[in-house]
């Protein structure tokens, strides 16, 4: 079809949804495919879904009905942007399967051969540096199956997510989800579960802390396939590591074992990034912000247990970049954003900038006096422990979530007329 | 005894011995001990030795004939130090032998019951970033062997050697050099054997690459024993990876095969920092000028196989510390240092200071003009292939060596005066 047909004025009397997802921060790391056709992983993963009125995906889908073309079209951010394999191989799954559907019931809309608009959107800064691929790629699944009308149970929208982004399958699910990889060479098995819903353990949350891209840092020249292929230790990860780490992470949660939970979490990050650097060439994900997260982490956990008796307070968890995810409970929140900001001032004025920087975790930050005292106490104590090296800027931002639930339906039809990101010309609105 | 009968003055005529000995770096990295006690490795290593004209350490043992005393003392660089436990177990251990000796033979003159003076230089600064324990405790075992008159034969040196410090065991020997494991509890077997001597592969040289303390850096908080403790992945590393690697690295070796040699030992270093990230909490030595470095020469050797049709023209490896080691061969050293300036300009005006900084480096730095132009372009391509982050004053100085000899005799008794760092009455001279 030529250029011209493509940006015809779409009509508007069409099938339609618009859906939210949220981010997931795993604490089981996925690394490594099995099967790239399929994405299947090399082995299991578990995640914590947080809160996607913080940080979501939302997407809008349109089947362009009385269109000739088969053309699909995404935007993302408001930008047209070239679909990838992915993507592609998402769309054709799924446009099959209603075409199944219309081949067994010709009284049903025909929606299996029409163009398709997807326009896709974050609340999140991409500067935040948070990836978006799964909660994207888990919005737009959900939005395909509403605005193709295919009403999947979740897991299969998941199975489908799964084929744009793996770790997209657990943002299908609120609260704790498991990604079991499976066994089968279909991959009908590798699907995500919901370990424990999002009301199940109410204090956990997170704090992001966005590193600052003032330290320059050299391109990773290579992804996960690179390890697969070149770490010896990798294997082991695989086949002796995470299938123990798996099971025990569950009971942790199941029994809301902060202590276990927080230890496997952070042995699991260190040793994603340890097949990292045992890859060949090897790939650093870690900078020396992230390295000092650590530290300081380890630290306060070895001063706090002495007051709390717990072993760990905060756990540490770091994806595939520098920003350090702290998973801890609710009540330990003022505190720990205190110490973060003694180690790492920030270099905002107070007021608006401020409000940027901290976001949600403002609410922590003005604590009563008679608790500033004794946690100033344990600061010094834990600063001296790991020396006090000002690091003005180190932080870019701080984000605070709890856990949430899983993707939303926000409006199909011309139910969802105002909450599209389309306008009434099957084009996406300014943003 | 009372301080002041400790500091009488020693007389002279009496066994005195002064050996060198040079500093060897692992390709195989040493790094976990089975027993503590004896000082047994959980896996096999290999290093190469380097120039002990370079780098050395130098020591000084004299036995105080007519002293009531037993006392040891070690004075290190000038200042006497206390005795650390494993250097008191070498040196219960050397006279012990020579107590038996002497028990054998009345003869003998007595030694092994007197008191001991041990004074040991390194004639590179400690700022220059390198272990000192290895070329230090080799030294100091070679150096009671003389003094006490035990001849024993290098192995037997080389594992009392190992009782002061694992890798000294390595120094006892020039060239490329192995230590295997063993498998005998007593230890007996866990000895280190010369591969190739320092004639075999003459081409093959070291850069090493001081990093800069600019970037502070936290403190490591645990050693390899933690490692053994708690990283899942060193077992692997031990049992399935080591193994297999001692065998091909020393099969390089013997074919001078560089492409091998460079692989495994890049390699083996990368998997070194990620068992040291799979310690619980993780160990990081590695900084943001060694990731560079990595970075640099893996860009580097891909665009240079282009020309040269070697797969690696430089091998990087880095010890539990910043600092990178290349070894490379000597026609590649130009362009090699040359790379490494444009990346990492330094901060030094010429003449005093560019010495300091280049040592004998410095003999590379000006190449034939039409040299020069041929490596320019090459040098933009590395270049653009990393991007070009100006890392002034990332690195304190570049040291240049090549593969040298292991421990000398520079003297003994009174044919030793000359080279002695004692003076007359058994106590340090001035440094």
């Amino acid at each position: 079809m030529t250029v011209q047909q493509k940006t015809k004025k779409a009509r508007t009397d069409t099938a339609e949804a618009t859906a939210s997802a949220p981010v997931n921060i795993a604490v089981i790391k996925y690394w490594g495919k099995r099967s790239e056709a399929l994405m299947l992983p090399t082995n299991s993963s578990l995640s914590l879904t947080l809160d996607q009125d913080q940080l979501q995906s939302k997407t809008s889908v349109r089947v362009i009905a009385d269109s000739e073309s088969e053309d699909a079209r995404l935007w993302l951010n408001g930008k047209e942007e070239k679909i990838t394999g992915r993507v592609r191989n998402l769309v054709a799954t799924m446009r099959k399967l209603r075409a199944d559907l219309e081949a067994k019931d010709s009284s049903l809309p025909s929606l299996a051969n029409k163009a398709l608009h997807m326009a896709s959107i974050n609340n999140f800064p991409t500067a935040a540096g948070l990836a978006s691929s799964a909660s994207g790629l888990a919005c737009l699944a959900v939005a395909i199956d509403a605005a193709l009308q295919l009403n999947l149970p979740r897991p299969q929208v998941s199975a489908l997510a799964r084929l744009g982004s793996g770790s997209a399958c657990r943002s299908l699910f609120g609260g704790f989800v498991a990604w079991d990889m499976g066994s089968k060479p279909d991959g009908s098995d590798s699907v995500a579960r919901q370990v424990a819903s999002e009301t199940h353990w109410p204090e956990m949350c997170a704090l992001i802390l966005v590193a600052s891209a003032t330290q320059k840092e050299m391109p990773s020249t290579a992804g996960m396939q690179t390890t697969v292929e070149t770490s010896p230790l990798l294997q082991h990860r695989i086949s002796a590591v995470v299938p123990e780490r798996m099971q025990s992470i569950e009971k942790a949660i199941q029994a809301r074992d902060f202590d276990s939970f927080a230890e496997i979490t952070m042995r699991d990050s260190n040793q994603f990034h340890a097949v990292c650097l045992d890859t060949f060439p090897p790939i650093f994900y870690l900078n020396h912000v992230s390295h000092r997260v650590i530290s300081l982490i380890t630290k306060y956990n070895e001063v706090k247990s002495k007051e709390n008796g717990r072993k760990y307070t905060v756990a540490y968890t770091f994806d595939a970049g520098p920003n350090a995810v702290l998973y801890l409970l609710k009540d330990d929140v003022a505190e720990v954003l205190r110490l973060v900001n003694a180690f790492f001032p920030h270099n905002v004025a107070a007021g608006a900038a401020s409000d940027e920087y901290y976001g949600m975790a403002k609410q922590f930050v003005h604590a009563p006096a008679d608790k500033v005292k004794a946690e100033k106490d344990l600061e010094t104590e834990v600063l001296k422990g790991v020396k006090h090296f000002e690091e003005k800027g180190g932080l870019k931002r701080i984000i605070y979530t709890t856990i949430g639930d899983g993707p939303r339906i926000l409006g199909t039809g011309s139910n969802g007329r105002e909450v599209s990101l389309f306008k009434e010309d099957g084009f996406p609105k300014e943003l």
